[in-house]
Parts: structure tokens; sequence; C-alpha cells
């Protein structure tokens, strides 16, 4: 396939992904008709679906994608760090992210074969945040009473947590000490620690 | 009015709510047609909207009921204790309650309007915890160097990716130890207290 050819398929991916996205986060999986799709890529049904199989495929595609994003944060900067972005304003994780996730988490409830399908995708982010706490005990940063895995399934639970608050618009002003003491329960006490040795 | 027959309409209604809490649950609220309503409570039509006034009155009926009901257990026992029995199986808090409760939250985010007339009812967790933690601080079991209010809004953030979790049908039998340490995160430290004093 000659290269500008290459170049404008992905370049249509990239804006049917785009506009599906902000369509998802406003109208729930249900309500992005394939009349609304339409309108907020400006692509015709016949484009949208020449790049994708259908909906359920094009969904699946935006939520891997932000699942992967994530895992990236998360390998560099830890899974607190997301959290913070998630509050920050000006963040490059806008409302409409938390949209595609909370989607993902109403159709896991409602939809087994969705269950299925979503499990292959979403291990990247346990993973990435197991790795980053592995790392940080080794530097010594990371309490070591409490198993890898039970700090990672807490970080986890509290970012589903905070998900789920902001996407129901409570106030999130106040949150920012609430992950400070999220993020000193996971490290080292250095006094506690020399007491205990 | 005869005492028969008020207490035969506090049956109706307890049927009403009863029938109507697993039919929101398996099919959420837009699916929850009148139809299935009737189905699921054993009454017709006449009968329900006799007891409340639409679908949305009684859908924000049985949402309150729930919220009164963890209020009451966290003034006993504590957010952390809710949880527990949120893990535990045969507990009296089932995945109805869940999915009231998650419905409860994509509404909040898909509907301003609900937005406004739930925060008239909600206020009544927060004010359980947080009373429940003076109490605790007063006793002397709760770590004194961060603010009540933000202690309770951590526990309620914990709470809410639970419901999250176990709403998305995630494994939960690995969550028991991050419970502990949630607990021991808001308790107070005897060693590093005596440490700072």
């Amino acid at each position: 396939m000659p290269r500008v050819s290459q170049d404008h398929l992905e370049a249509r991916r990239r804006q049917i992904l785009d506009g599906s996205r902000v369509c998802f986060a406003r109208y729930g999986y249900e309500g992005a008709t394939v009349r609304r799709l339409e309108e907020a890529t400006g692509l015709s049904r016949g484009a949208i679906f020449h790049h994708f199989r259908d909906k359920e495929s094009l969904f699946l595609a935006l939520a891997e994608e932000d699942a992967a994003r994530m895992a990236d944060v998360v390998a560099q900067q830890g899974l607190v760090q997301v959290m913070r972005e998630l509050l920050a304003e000006g963040s490059d994780h806008p409302a409409d992210w938390l949209g595609t996730r909370l989607e993902v988490s109403r159709r896991l409830r409602t939809d087994p074969e969705f269950r299925g399908r979503w499990a292959e995708r979403s291990h990247q982010l346990t993973a990435a945040t197991r790795q980053r706490l592995l790392w940080q005990r080794q530097a010594g940063n990371l309490r070591d009473d409490v198993d890898v895995d039970v700090l990672t399934a807490y970080l986890e639970l509290v970012l589903e947590g905070l998900v789920s608050h902001l996407a129901m618009g409570l106030p999130a002003d106040d949150l920012g000490p609430v992950l400070d003491l999220v993020e000193e329960s996971v490290r080292r006490h250095r006094v506690r620690a020399s007491a205990d040795s």
C-alpha cells in the first residue's frame, strides 16, 4: 500500500476514534446511535464501519486505547499520579475519558458477554501498577509488611472510587489530601520500621 | 383511617419497593418498563402509581431507603464494616442493592436534574460516617494528624470503588486484606504517636 494511503487510513481511524469518544461520553453506549456517530465524527456510516466492524468493536478500541494510556502514566509515575492528574484541571484525561471508563463499568455489570471480551484487555493497568510497586519496594520506598498484590488491589480500588466520584459530578476540590493519605499508606514508615526492627 | 387499611397500604408499598428493586437492578432505570414493573411486583400499573407518583419517585424512594439502611450500619459499626458486609456472602446487602447504587451513579452523570434531586437525599451517609469518626477520635482510636473530613472523604471514596468493583462483577475474594489496610490507615498508630510526642 502506498504510504500516502496508509497515512490517510490512519488519520481517518483517528478521526473516528476522537469523534466517537465524545459521542459515547455524551449519550452512553446505547444512546450513541449510528446517526449521532456520523455527526460526531463528520463521516458517513460507510466510512466508519469500513474501519470498525461494528459499534462494539469501535467502543472496545476506545476503551483499550484509554487503558494503554493510563498504563503508560502508571509505569512512569505511579497510579496515585494518575489519580492526581484526574483531579487536575487542564488534564489530558478529560471528562470524556471518564465517560468511556464508566460506560465500561456499566456494561461489565449488565452484559456478561462483554465481560469476557473486556477481561482480555484490562490486565495491562494491573500489570503496570504491580511492576511499579515492585520497583518502589526494591528502592526501599514501599512498606514491606503488606503484600504487593494487596497494595495493587488497594490502589486500583481507590482509582475505581475516584473515577466513579468524578463521573457522578461530585465536588473533587477536597480530594488532594485524600490522595496524600492514600500515597502515605503504601509508603514505608521510617519510625515504625525502626521500632519494628 | 382504620388500622387494617393502613397496614394494607404499607404492605402494598413494601411489595412494590421489593419487586421494583429487583427489576431496576436487572434492567437498569430505562429498561425497567411499566410492564416489567408490573411483572416484578405482581401488581397493576394503577396500583403501583397509586403509591408512587411516577417511576422516578419510585426509584428515589428505593435509593433513599438503601442510603438510610447503610447510614444505620455506619452509625453502629463504621463504614469499613459496611464494606466488609458487602464482601461477605449471605450479606443483607445483596447484588440488587448494588444495582440501585450503580444506577444512581450513572444517572448522576447523565442527568443534571436528577443530580439536584438526589443531592438532598445523599447527605445522611456522609453525616453518619463523620459522626462515627468523631466518636472514634474521642475514644482515642483514630489517628489525630489528619482532619476528620479528609478521613470521611477517604472512606467514602473507597466505598465508591468497592461498589463499582462489585457491580462490575470483578473477583472480590482477595479484597479482605485491602479493607484491613484501609482500616489501619485511619487508626491511631501507637508507635508513631509515641515517637511524635
